[in-house]
């Protein structure tokens, strides 16, 4: 399995809630860092209980992916119906699993002021 | 100029708030999208302008750089010194010029609840 094949197959995992499932991909000294809030998860253990105790049902659809070496990074949309957020991760791959994640998350919104003499909106 | 080199450069740039400099990195059909906010900068000059016009002087820091063929992707730390945000851009390029941007921003704070049972602050 190529590390895209991993990300995207954990990436459906997520989407269908199965998030016990993702275990095998995940080396066994996983880390995962959060940068915006200066969170790190070590584990796979932590990973995937962090995820899978997270309030709310989000569906993941996969938006991008971009495999160069050992790096794979995704974009990812993830919704729960009423809240979206977009989410960049940059993974690591370590001896055939996933060995480490850096992880982004934006929120979907209006713009917060009026720029729309330079930008349109779609 | 590699693609690396060209996003290294831009970062620069905007870190120094020398914006029109930017110029001629930028194809003369550049595109940016910014998913969170659906909104798209069709044009160098709307680019330059729209981001030379952002309220507040903003500092960037490249963290991280990744490059493969003609996709490259930067993780950005920018800050005026009170707020700081993550910036994740995905760079195309074209005939050795920045083509295309896709940009996700995500803002640093706290944990939104209290998950310290699995992530360690850092």
């Amino acid at each position: 399995m190529t590390g895209e094949d991993a990300v995207r197959e954990l990436w459906r995992l997520f989407d269908e809630g199965r998030f016990d499932a993702v275990r095998p991909l995940l080396a066994d000294d996983f880390e995962a860092d959060w940068p915006q809030t200066r969170e790190r998860i070590a584990g796979p253990d932590n990973f995937i209980a962090l995820n899978a105790a997270y309030p709310g049902r989000w569906r993941c659809r996969l938006r991008h992916l971009h495999g160069s070496g050992d790096t794979v990074i995704s974009e990812v949309e993830i919704s729960d119906g009423a809240t979206t957020v977009h989410a960049v991760s940059v993974f690591t791959m370590r001896e055939g699993r996933l060995g480490h994640v850096r992880e982004y998350f934006g929120d979907a919104g209006e713009p917060p002021y009026d720029r729309s003499r330079w930008a349109e909106r779609y």
